[in-house]
């Protein structure tokens, strides 16, 4: 525990700037004799209250005091511990808006021996104080960032809990094999089998399926709360800039007549069908003796890397390319939706697959019903399952604790020893509690609640 | 009363963001039972609470429900009529941060009736049910901009009503005086005098010139609210690029030995002494004949205009114009602040008054001294008073009165007939009253309250 965790903090629970009201959140053992000297019922004379007297969820209003002078006029609402977001002592402030106040107030929490919050600070005590799991915790910040409807979805249902409990049904499973094996051990000597390792060894196979297919949520979890790496590539002016305006509906690139005119890319976010689409536009792929067209090419095939949609536009008027298949160094060909550009120049229309009009909108719209449909067959891989995660630390956890389980396998089948046995399950469940918070180091912790925003 | 002054209205109380909570506020007759349908206190089943018998200024924890699906797990706050912002019913209803959750909820106040408010709505209702007159809603729009000390000192008095309490005062003193010469009217058969004509035209003059004086101090109130209008104007090259770059810390300015540099002028704001500066650059004042370097002098030239304060820079190495006295096209010369630049270039330092280099940074503490000093000055002329205004609708309604008044004298010493002073008088009250909401008409009031922010 750093030293500051003794101290009572206080941060914006809000944005700062022009608005109707900023929170400040205050959390910790002197929030009320700290808000009894600062905080005046009367604008007139110096009117204090005895805030541990009052009811824990009562907001009050009155005027925030220096010595004489009047600071604002606000709402000051507390929460006694242990029913608060931190389980500590929490004032929250309704100052007015903007941020000369603001600053007023923080100098004057300041004076009287409150330290501004880190960032998480305040979900961290939450979660020291047992009022959140870890996976909860992150939660938070999930539901936070959340952009559409399946982030925020998956965000709540985890800040819910339900991911806790699955972890905690699939730890208990584990300790209660583990408790067996040591069982076992006890009665070494006289050689009883308390569970037969066939059985034992099934039981394993089951609860790693598990893990592994909670584990394999991840790729659906991520593009639901990141979104969908959406990428336009293909030669040069063959119209990329032009769809990647008309998906956005601005013109946010500039598009010329001539090859080469988007050198570096361009990235944009876009939400389509309830999705939210991370769309970039990259430089045409061609060989270029140009120093910075080469680099362009180079961050084209990085992109294209990185997607999880590729968007191959082909110019239908092109007659070299357009019936060469030509296809684009992709790792994963199912994720790559070939489009032909320029219908509109080929009225002709042989039946290469899905030509479009970025000029005159023609088919426009099945395409973006293509890649939202894509996109879905992504998330669809984790639509029978209940619980999803959407954090890299909970996919790690939850693969470390599979190579545990497989050693654990490899010694039972090879007849090693309990001891070394329990070893492995040990550690699997160990990986588990991580997710949970249950035995994480300070290190991760901090690292955890440092991605939070101030204030929360 | 506009239509949507039945309904019960909602808006951000913050900014949305990004951040660990949002605050939305919910004002008029169906709030309570609007929230009841739409927030849970169990986040599994649906445990709806009855609103309107729960006490006023309680905070409550739970849900808010759409149908079967949870949206956020919230605060809700509320606030029972008259004792309230507004004085309707008020809730607040803190979310977690982000923009998804924030427009998930107004969909659903949407869908159960409440409509998005508009700017400045809830004070505007505030102020219709007598919670706050005019001059005090419209200082809490100053009070959210105020950027320094003084300007949210100012906002912080007309708030809790100091110039309403003055104007009140002013007020009924003419109420006084126009009852008296309405009442000889009554006796006007009997030819009484019941306050003689040469005392009342005293009392009336003394009344002008407390309400001149008012008037006055909106020429600080106006600095003290907005800032100091502070503009660096002088021939090119004398190095007034350089001087704005060092007083705000950074390299705004493009600077080069190249006279012309600055071809359009450019806007910083600047906090010293505890007082807002615009700060300004121009573009060097000189004959040419291109028609970009013409339409800069005539841009330099208006930027002088409208400045409180004119640095004029001239170049201590330039022997044609150091010795000239060459000054500038100002109104006021009182406000204007010679500065002798580039003195590192310069070792005989004749004396011609504040030698500087932006380069080397000497003397610029003492310019920046000088600045402060000048600016307190025109702030100062407001000392002795301990009411000012900001505003400039104030200050219209005031010299306003002040016309009517001086008709009012003209009348007395023609021995106009009483009705005819009493007309005067009370248009002049009614300029008074027109600060404070006593009469203002709906389209000033919808102006005024349209340039608040959002939810406030």
């Amino acid at each position: 525990m750093s030293p500051s965790e003794n101290k009572t903090i206080f941060a914006p629970a809000t944005l700062v700037g022009e608005s109707s009201i900023t929170v400040t959140r205050i959390s910790g053992k002197d929030t009320f004799s700290i808000l009894t000297k600062i905080f005046s019922l009367s604008g007139e004379a110096f009117k204090c209250i005895d805030f541990t007297r009052r009811q824990t969820h009562s907001a009050h209003h009155g005027y925030i005091f220096d010595g004489k002078e009047i600071i604002d006029e606000v709402v000051a609402t507390i929460f006694k511990s242990p029913n608060s977001y931190t389980g500590e002592d929490v004032a929250e402030i309704s100052l007015h808006g903007g941020s000369y106040i603001f600053r007023k107030l923080n100098g004057l929490l300041s004076k009287h021996g409150a330290v501004f919050a880190e960032p998480g600070e305040f979900t961290k005590r939450a979660f020291l104080n047992g009022k959140l799991d870890l996976s909860q915790a992150e939660a938070v910040a999930d539901l936070i960032r959340s952009k559409t409807e399946l982030a925020s979805k998956a965000a709540m249902k985890q800040l819910k809990g339900s991911l806790s409990v699955y972890i905690k049904s699939l730890r208990d499973e584990l300790i209660n094999y583990c408790s067996l094996v040591e069982l076992e051990l006890d009665f070494s000597e006289e050689d009883l089998e308390i569970v037969p390792k066939k059985v034992l060894l099934s039981k394993i196979d089951n609860i790693m399926q598990n893990i592994v297919n909670l584990s394999q949520s991840y790729e659906s979890g991520k593009i639901i709360r990141d979104g969908v790496n959406l990428t336009i590539a293909g030669k040069p002016n063959v119209g990329k800039s032009s769809i990647f305006n008309y998906l956005l509906k601005e013109s946010r690139a500039i598009v010329s007549e001539i090859p080469g005119t988007t050198r570096d890319y361009l990235q944009e976010p876009l939400i389509m069908g309830g999705i939210v689409f991370n769309l970039v536009d990259t430089a045409g792929i061609h060989d270029s003796g140009d120093l910075i067209e080469k680099e362009g090419v180079r961050r084209s095939h990085a992109k294209i890397a990185e997607s999880d949609i590729t968007l191959h536009v082909i110019d239908l008027t092109d007659e070299k390319t357009v019936d060469k298949k030509h296809t684009l160094k992709v790792g994963d060909n199912s994720r790559v939706l070939t489009v032909y550009n320029k219908c509109d120049l080929n009225p002709t229309q042989v039946d290469y697959g899905l030509c479009v009009s970025a000029l005159t909108g023609e088919n426009m719209n099945e395409l973006q019903c293509r890649v939202i449909e894509l996109a879905r067959t992504l998330i669809r891989g984790s639509e029978g399952m209940e619980i999803l995660i959407t954090n890299e630390r909970h996919r790690d956890c939850l693969l470390k604790s599979c190579e545990y389980l497989v050693n654990c396998k490899n010694l039972i089948l090879s007849n090693a020893g309990n001891e070394l046995i329990s070893f492995e399950i040990r550690e699997a469940m160990r990986q588990l509690e991580e997710i949970i918070g249950k035995t994480t180091n300070v290190d991760i912790l901090n690292n955890i609640f440092s991605k939070f925003c101030i204030g929360k």
